[in-house]
Formats: C-alpha cells, sequence, structure tokens
C-alpha cells in the first residue's frame, strides 16, 4: 500500500478493493453494470480497472472462472493486489495486456460471458485528460467500442452473452457494431437521474448468433424526487435502509 | 362517401379526414410523428395511408408541398377525396404507387423532409392479418424498413431529415438501417403509456449525411398515474380541457 491508497469495501459484497486516491476510481456505472448482467462459466472483464466487476460478480452462482484483462501495467497491479487481498486467485486472473491481443492467448469461442465498463468518449472529439490514466480509462485511446466488440465476437461461444455499459449518446454506435459482429442486442435498460429525465447511462445484453429482438426493460432510476436514493439503488449497493 | 366511410376531424386542425370504418385507421403514432416532426420544404410521406400525416402538417410554416405515397388504390383514392374535401390540392399530392418505384418519379437529392409511419411487423414472424388492408398497413409485405430508408437516401438532399415512428423492439433494425444508408440518427423520443413504464412507440429523427451523436429527448408520457391523459396528450392533440 502506498500513501495515495485507500482500502474501500466492494459494495454488496464483503470484500475489499484497493483504489488509488489521485487515479480513476470505479463509478456507479461498473456496479449498475454488475447488477444488470448475468455472467457464468468462464467469463472475461474487458478493461477490469480496479477490479471492481470481477469482485462484484464472483459471489454469484455458476462462474467457473474470471479474467479481468488491463491495458495500464500500475493499474492491473493494484487489481491484482485487491484479488490476493481476497485470497480469490483461484477464482479471478488479472491480466496486464491489451485487449486487442487476447486472440493469442485464448482459443476462439472459449468464454460463455463478456462484460466490459469500456471508456466512453472518441478519442478524436473530446479534450484528453492530461493525465493519462484518466484518459485511457474514460477515451477510446487504447481500444475502441468496436475492438471490444471484434474480441468479444472472438472469445464467445454461439449463444454468448455480451453486457455492456455505455452512454445514451453512442446508442447507434452500440446497436450497429454489435449487430456488425454478430452479437445481437437483446436486452436494453435506461439509467435515469430521476423518473421524469432522459437517461444517462444505457445497460445492453448481446447474445453471439442471436435472433432480432430487442427487449426493454423498466428503467433503473436512482433518485426519487425529493433526492433521496430509489429502493432499488438500495437493493443495488446492498445498503440497509 | 359510401356507407363504411365517416368524416372525423384531424386533431389539432379544422380539417376533415375520411376513413373507411372497417379498414385500418389513423393511430396516435401518426398524431404522435407528425407533433415530433420539423418538416420544411419538399415533403414526402412514404405510406399516407388516410392521409393524416399530411393533414397535420399541412398548416406548419415553411412547407412547399407534401406528397403522400400510396400502395394501396382504394386508400390512395379515399385519402385524395380527404385533401379535395379540405381544398388542399395546391399542397398535398396523393400518389398511388409504390414507393420502391419513386426513384422513377422524383430527382435524387429533391425533397427536405421524409417523414413515415411505416408497417412496424416483419412479414415472415407474425400471423398476418386475413383482410389484405389491416395487413399491408402493420406487417412489412409491400415494402420493408430497409427499403423505406434506401428511398429516403436517394430522395434527400444533403441535411435533410427522415422522421420515423416505430416499435422498440425494432430499435437495432432502425439505427442500424439508418447508419447503412449514411441517414445519421440525431434526436429519439420515446413514447410511454405511463411514467413508470417501458416505451411502447419510438420516434426517431435521422438527418443525411449527418455525423453520429444521437441526442435523447424526456420521454412522452400518455396517461398520468391516475389514468388521465397528460398535459402533452392534450396539447398534442389540440384539446382543450
Amino acid at each position: 500500500m502506498d500513501n495515495n491508497e485507500r482500502i474501500d469495501i466492494v459494495p454488496g459484497t464483503d470484500y475489499k478493493i484497493i483504489q488509488n486516491k489521485e487515479k480513476f476510481s470505479y463509478g456507479t456505472d461498473a456496479i449498475f453494470l454488475s447488477d444488470f448482467g448475468k455472467p457464468k462459466g468462464m467469463v472475461m472483464d474487458l478493461g477490469t480497472g480496479s477490479g471492481i466487476i470481477p469482485l462484484r460478480i464472483v459471489g454469484k452462482k455458476g462462474i467457473q472462472m474470471i479474467y479481468g484483462i488491463e491495458i495500464q501495467e500500475d493499474v492491473a497491479q493494484r487489481a491484482q493486489r485487491s484479488i490476493e487481498l481476497n485470497k480469490l486467485q483461484d477464482k479471478i486472473e488479472i491480466i496486464h495486456m491489451n485487449l486487442k491481443d487476447l486472440p493469442n492467448k485464448f482459443k476462439k469461442a472459449s468464454f460463455d460471458t463478456i462484460i466490459s465498463n469500456p471508456p466512453y468518449m472518441k478519442s478524436e472529439c473530446a479534450i484528453i485528460n492530461k493525465e493519462q490514466n484518466f484518459a485511457i480509462s474514460r477515451h477510446e485511446i487504447a481500444c475502441t467500442f468496436e475492438d471490444i466488440i471484434m474480441v468479444s465476437n472472438y472469445l464467445l461461444k454461439p449463444q454468448g452473452k455480451v453486457y455492456i455499459v455505455h452512454r445514451p449518446d453512442r446508442l447507434t454506435d452500440i446497436l450497429y457494431t454489435m449487430r456488425q459482429y454478430k452479437i445481437e442486442p437483446k436486452y436494453i435498460r435506461f439509467v435515469q437521474p430521476k423518473i421524469d429525465k432522459k437517461p444517462n447511462l444505457i445497460l445492453i445484453e448481446g447474445s453471439k448468433g442471436g435472433k432480432p429482438d430487442l427487449k426493454f426493460y423498466n428503467p433503473l432510476i436512482v433518485y426519487n424526487n425529493d433526492g433521496t436514493y430509489t429502493e432499488e439503488i438500495y437493493r443495488i449497493y446492498g445498503m440497509d435502509r
């Protein structure tokens, strides 16, 4: 542990997670995604960051092994220390590599589930944060959405599932790219800050080789009109009221 | 007028519309779409049916001419009689033809606006209504969504706009096909029966040659929780409270 680090509890679990106070911390996005996803069997988290998603889902039934891929070496090392802190090395493996190289490491059609909280912003259309770590986590510098879906198509078994959280302004990119790579969007859930507000996040489930038919869930509402959290947020965070 | 016909008032206007009581009548979909769209210049309504959309929008500023295309001869003739009843022949022309043949009749890039309330259901995946008229209006028998977007791409000027109403389960088809034919989805509005329900209709604006960036409007809510119509529905229908 260095002085810039602190240990938090992973919401909804008893696990601990090491976070660097000056760098990119996990957000509500990863928490919502790990609630939305129904991972099973062999699971791959593309761009795992602090390892928050593997730690959130490792307690779910039917998971064989979770791999968390992270391109930033210091971030991957910190995630690895979090896994060791929880003695979860036999269930979660953090791999420091570029996800575009995954086809060199894993066989085609060897995974049941892909989960990813990818960078949201196109690298050409945003002011890139000076701090490189923030930039890689937020902008499509190291990989684009297409890279993620291309790799998912390679790794997934037929009918394997992809779970992704993204921004509403990228909806066309998301649905277009998924269909292009034969990962058909099957379920969508919008996250709205309040019941009468437009969505600020999208949760999507795709199925490799699935038939076209997109189903909507009722939206996930974060705040009640009085500014308190909704019941569902309490449930997702595993908080007592 | 034959015995199966009745004359209604076009919501929000003083115009009259002839409808056949035994055949497909316009729905709320067309009313919502004509509220959502911002037509201008040369306007094309693909699959005009009763002519409801031309009659709803003809009073808007900046419209030069509206063409309503309808493949069903009896339906097109009835729409034409509605136009004559309102003495709008110099602003609205109903054309009985297959929209796939439009490139033989109009020049490329000659329209500012396309508007369409197309059939929602894929013809192969639904029980087709025995009444052929209902079937053509509801199922993709005479034309598919791709035909509509292909023709729109041909007819539209650069930056020309497409306004479409469709079903949420076709969202991937819609966004994929629009991008494929260079009509970039720019605005989306969901229609929800109540504030806490998932959407049952989608309103979309696309721009020919537009840059990727999809913006969401706040949803259009039809009913209050007590079962009365919302203020916005009263506004759209031009009803006094």
